[in-house]
């Protein structure tokens, strides 16, 4: 018989989200008249927007048209317009085109890049961070094992981003040659690089040899201009970065799967191969394109009547966290000293209850509540006491959750 | 400076397709009047079918209203109703929804499938083979080096399948606890496996404690009734075999991205632990569900309506695949002994140019009729001195390339 991939057994935990669900499942069948409202996993649930669905709608009419269909691209990398289209609207040519590589979301191209570095590449991560990071190294064989005394996997070097530290880490506890996992507007903490802070760390990579895995797949919530939207914005951040992004949360593409990465020209690895030799043969391998449907509504959502759409949408939900936000400031949270971290530019609040475990006040939420939240705790150490609210969410839900909220005794 | 991955080191060629459109488009750009037919790649022309269109259009529609918004799904398997319509339309209850993992394509989950068996499995192919097969196994750490003396990697078992034994291998060469992977209808060579043969595979397969990863991406192009669409018609398989499938060539979704794959329940590694559990941690982290447009497509193409264009679809191939074959059987390649092996089951035809090399053969084809094909070596070391010719392309075109076959002087 085949024996399992050694790397699967040192998974400590699964993955959070059907954890959650799982919990939320059995919840509801012991109180099947229990009306639930997540604040939890970020699911965007407002209907895409008309500009955007119309140039869908006529895409996939083309498409059964002589004229209009298309199958496999050229390759992998995605249609030639909308590369150009990301690279001069996005990055207003801080990129080239052929330095963006379209894929069917963030999340996948987050796993094909841990394919692409291997097992033997050291690994760092701000902590708390989103879970995908260390697990798919786990699965790469890159993370080592879970002590059963420690807190967090052998061969990852966690550093801690707190309100203590305005959730900036201390890179100076990161080995030479690392791949930094950076995520900025960040998930789950909300709190937004400044553009001192990313020299820093574009400083730091250039010196020690590092690569920063740049996740800017809440790029689109930024309101504040002096922060920046993209790691590009730093001089040397091409010698030093790959972005990952995402039309997920910025045009609520969660189930339709779009997304892209930024490998500039100049990314090398020690040898002198380029990063877009490797990820480009990774990816001609393993990858046939993201759905090109699903392309041609990203590349509508460029044009000024999308990019107004992608406003009006994330305006949306940053009302939603505004008023979560008001919610949390209520005198029952201050009387605990619970306090909140949101800064009006991610969809995500960051809420540390002092003194309480991140699943006890999870539970104590849902039960008293019946709100999901997501307990810190599940995006590493530090995550520990926090609750991370999401702002996805129909406004009455919202409300109503605020209302519920309001009135918890903790 | 961070180490390229080792694994990539070993990579011996780039990947097969892309070689090719590069030498096409050099071909092109020094014979800027040739007018070039494809009769390579296998990437579908015809447009979609009016029904599955229309069922795409009207998704999308919705997702555009509150009612009809869909953000993520539960978990990345798939929306239930497809993976029940999968499970009961294309095997008549053979495996059961919950065995049904819905995908962006056939060509993702090999890779998803090789980086969960990860790098210490043993690996054994046919000969000639898809070579995402071995190029993926080379990426994950499974196969070893190329020697430079030989045509193969160290640590993969080819299994040569030849017109010299009815393109079905000798199993005896496989080492236990293998994966063994499997297509029929075969690409490239258009072979399709019976029973029997499935049988002896299967039997094998349980008798050495192997996994068969059998691709049936093909299976829609079967004709003969008596002919397997799935493994899981041996009794057995469900205990051996993972089947991985896709609607990319059912029903022209090349460019649209939709596929699945069948795992057991009763499939398990050496320890016990199903597979099914490293497969569902594997996909909730790396991976976010296919397209939900793409999977209403899919959907729709099990309708009575949908099977019914599915046929006209590939019959337009099939007629294709019949002309080529046609004009491979004139007096100017049956002089040279030229044999074509096709039984009309597969959109691909399998040549043998005795005494000549693959690239030979596709140079002159490209040279002298301006039409590209694919070389046989570049699916492993039994495809030297025969050419695949894919039958996906517009009617006027194959005509017109099989006008010029027939004049070919070799």
């Amino acid at each position: 018989m085949i024996r399992k991939n050694p790397a699967f057994e040192n998974l400590a935990a699964g993955y959070l989200f059907p954890e959650i669900a799982k919990r939320r499942r059995s919840y509801a069948a012991a109180h099947p008249d229990a009306k639930l409202i997540s604040l939890g996993i970020g699911n965007t649930t407002e209907p895409l927007t008309p500009y955007i669905t119309a140039a869908m709608k006529s895409y996939v009419e083309a498409l059964g048209t002589a004229a209009g269909y298309s199958g496999y691209g050229d390759d992998s990398a995605g249609e030639a317009p909308l590369r150009a289209k990301i690279a001069s609207v996005l990055y207003g040519g801080l990129v080239g085109a052929d330095e963006v590589f379209v894929s069917d979301g963030a999340k996948c191209d987050v796993g094909r890049v841990q394919q692409m570095f291997g097992a033997a590449v050291s690994v760092a991560v701000q902590d708390p961070a989103y879970p995908v990071y260390v697990d798919g190294s786990v699965m790469v064989g890159a993370a080592g094992k879970m002590p059963a005394s420690a807190a967090g996997y052998a061969d990852v070097t966690y550093m801690p981003c707190l309100p203590e530290n305005n959730f900036f880490p201390d890179l100076s506890v990161v080995k030479p040659d690392s791949l930094i996992y950076f995520c900025s507007p960040n998930n789950p903490t909300g709190a937004v690089a400044t553009k001192a802070e990313l020299r820093r760390l574009v400083d730091f990579a250039r010196a020690n040899g590092c690569i920063i895995l740049f996740d800017a797949a809440y790029f689109a919530f930024i309101r504040d201009p002096s922060l920046p939207k993209t790691i590009f914005e730093i001089d040397g951040a091409r010698e030093c970065a790959v972005e990952i992004n995402s039309f997920s949360k910025p045009i609520g593409f969660t189930g339709v799967r779009l997304g892209w990465t930024v490998i500039p020209k100049e990314l090398r690895f020690a040898d002198g191969t380029p990063v877009q030799t490797l990820w480009t043969r990774l990816t001609n391998t393993f990858f046939n394109g993201a759905s090109n449907i699903a392309q041609a509504g990203g590349l509508a959502s460029l044009d000024p009547e999308g990019l107004a759409e992608m406003r009006t949408l994330t305006d949306y939900y940053l009302e939603n966290a505004r008023l979560i936000r008001e919610a949390l400031s209520g005198a029952n949270f201050t009387a605990e000293g619970v306090e909140t971290y949101a800064q009006g530019n991610a969809p995500y609040l960051w809420v540390r209850f002092p003194g309480r475990k991140s699943w006890e006040v999870f539970d104590a939420i849902l039960d008293r509540c019946r709100v999901v939240t997501t307990p810190g705790a599940g995006f590493g150490p530090a995550g520990e006491s926090f609750i991370r609210f999401s702002s996805f969410g129909h406004r009455s839900a919202v409300v109503e959750a605020c209302d519920r909220l309001a009135q918890l005794k903790l």
